[in-house]
């Protein structure tokens, strides 16, 4: 997750890897080496190639070059944090921030549970277990702190409380230390433990009924359901923590998954946000693409005819 | 080129096609009609088909639906326009504004012959044929008057006079009269009158050479050579008029237009920016693209194998 949090988080200001990079170099799996791309912001110069090999999971090629976009430092980056009182509230206000057109860099959500983990990791003070929206704002300091004052105003609204804001480096990391802990703290609460975390998108209209379903369908499935939000894209991780050596727990997990996959479909969403479908979500990408995956698939055959790149990733050839 | 100024114009801020566009629904070559995408802002379910197909230029199916994300209209939108001396100012203040990371909806610029014939076609009143940069800003009040106030001291440092900006509607469609009457204006020179567009792209730190070559070469080559430039992406047109009855004229413009693509070739750039490859930039594309055709060649095979979509654009089968 450390990897992919790291467009999560930037996709409401820079969006998401297809935005960031120009072009690629790739290994096809004839041995030729390609360049996709250029140093220009836009070209129509035949077809889109990066985007192709982007989020292809290795199965066209191997990557081996990246060309990125720089953007400028902003000339002042400041950090909110609010707490709510429930997470409809939490969602609700991230919800208005990005529909109301609020220019904002992050928006990101822990739940109540995930809140109480990373307090108890990192020992943090002055922060509650309860939902929280953490906000990152990139622009001029009067701009940004305009921005932060209709935020907290919105999040008032919403029955947020303890808003607080910071624009020196040290006070922001400490504003969202609890935001950073995510991963390694779910991680710490086994002996030689994992993380499972889901990656359901739904359109931000949506993600209200979404949060609360996982919410709810947690405690259906006896699963203890940390929860960190890219609230900017509609994208969430259900961060479960699990135990590698017992069996039916790790079915639980994934019987939750689906569920909450499937819910997501129905709520026009997407199965995976950021992480890819890999062997898990095979079949669930047939529910969701079932008239493009023949072009896929035909698209893998032709380039890669010995199947040799990452084979059985994606969908069955057959 | 009205149809391809929307996004051209708006790439600053909004990005281009790639990056308003979720999802299509395209019937393919065998007659299967898929959708691409989603509602979600991000997705990464299976290969990105959606960018494959936007500026495939029908090679690879009909588009008979966009799905389009939309966006917040701003509080505020105000414009600007500043007079400068020479080309290479204007071309630097835009650069500068870019490089500067100043939040900006759009970056127009025009040359002294451009602004000559739209002030002409439309008798407009208090603006200067001299090359011109138009702005436009979306934010808050506040904040577009802060950025107002920085775009316009980058202006004067490098030469810029009669910095003027407006904020309601009727006004800034005034400021920006000149922009908006590019092709119509040009168009309107000969009777049956007609143009022909160049359309490099080039980065940012190469834009001010790229349009100096441009003017120069024009003069060399005998053609008249007004110009329009989307600024934030390094991309400009020499918006050149012609008589379709004098066949000579057209070999001209033609032979200028090469020069001028292998000019931006030599600077890293793509031999069209918004406007595609057609019938005419085949030949260039070879030389932007050597290495990657084959893939794209094998794509438009495999999906459209009877050669049915649109033969013949892009690249040659054989």
């Amino acid at each position: 997750m450390a990897s992919t949090s790291a467009s999560g988080t930037m996709a409401v200001k820079y969006g998401t890897m297809k935005t960031v990079i120009s072009g690629l170099t790739v290994v096809l799996p004839n041995g030729d080496i390609i360049n996709t791309g250029g140093r220009t912001k836009k070209t129509s110069a035949g077809y889109n190639l990066t985007n192709l090999f982007i989020g292809s999971e290795g199965t066209l090629g191997i990557i081996t070059e990246v060309h990125l976009r720089l953007s400028p430092i902003p000339e002042s980056i400041m950090s909110a944090v609010c707490h709510f009182p429930s997470l409809e509230d939490a969602v609700m206000t991230a919800q208005q921030v990005i529909q109301y057109g609020v220019p904002i860099a992050r928006i990101e959500m822990l739940n109540a549970d995930q809140m109480g983990i990373s307090i108890n990791y990192s020992k943090l003070k002055d922060i509650e277990a309860v939902p929280t929206l953490f906000f990152e704002f990139h622009g001029s300091e009067s701009s940004n702190k305009e921005n932060i004052n209709i935020v907290e105003e919105l999040s008032k609204e919403n029955n947020g409380s303890s808003f607080k804001w910071a624009k020196d480096l040290e006070d922001r990391n400490k504003l969202w230390q609890a935001r950073w802990d995510v991963y390694y703290s779910v991680k710490a609460l086994n002996d030689n433990g994992r993380v499972y975390s889901t990656d359901v998108c739904v359109p931000i209209s949506k993600i209200t009924e979404c949060v609360k379903f996982a919410e709810e369908k947690a405690k259906e499935f006896g699963v203890r359901a940390p929860m960190v939000g890219h609230m900017g894209d509609g994208n969430f991780h259900v961060v479960l923590p699990y135990d590698p050596t017992k069996k039916e727990m790790y079915k639980q997990l994934r019987a939750f998954n689906g569920t909450l996959i499937r819910k997501a479909l129905e709520l026009e969403g997407t199965i995976t946000g950021e992480h890819g479908v890999g062997l898990h979500k095979k079949e669930y990408l047939l529910e969701q693409h079932p008239d493009s995956i023949p072009v896929m698939k035909s698209i893998k055959k032709t380039l890669d005819p010995n199947n040799i790149m990452n084979p059985g990733k994606i969908f069955d050839l057959n």
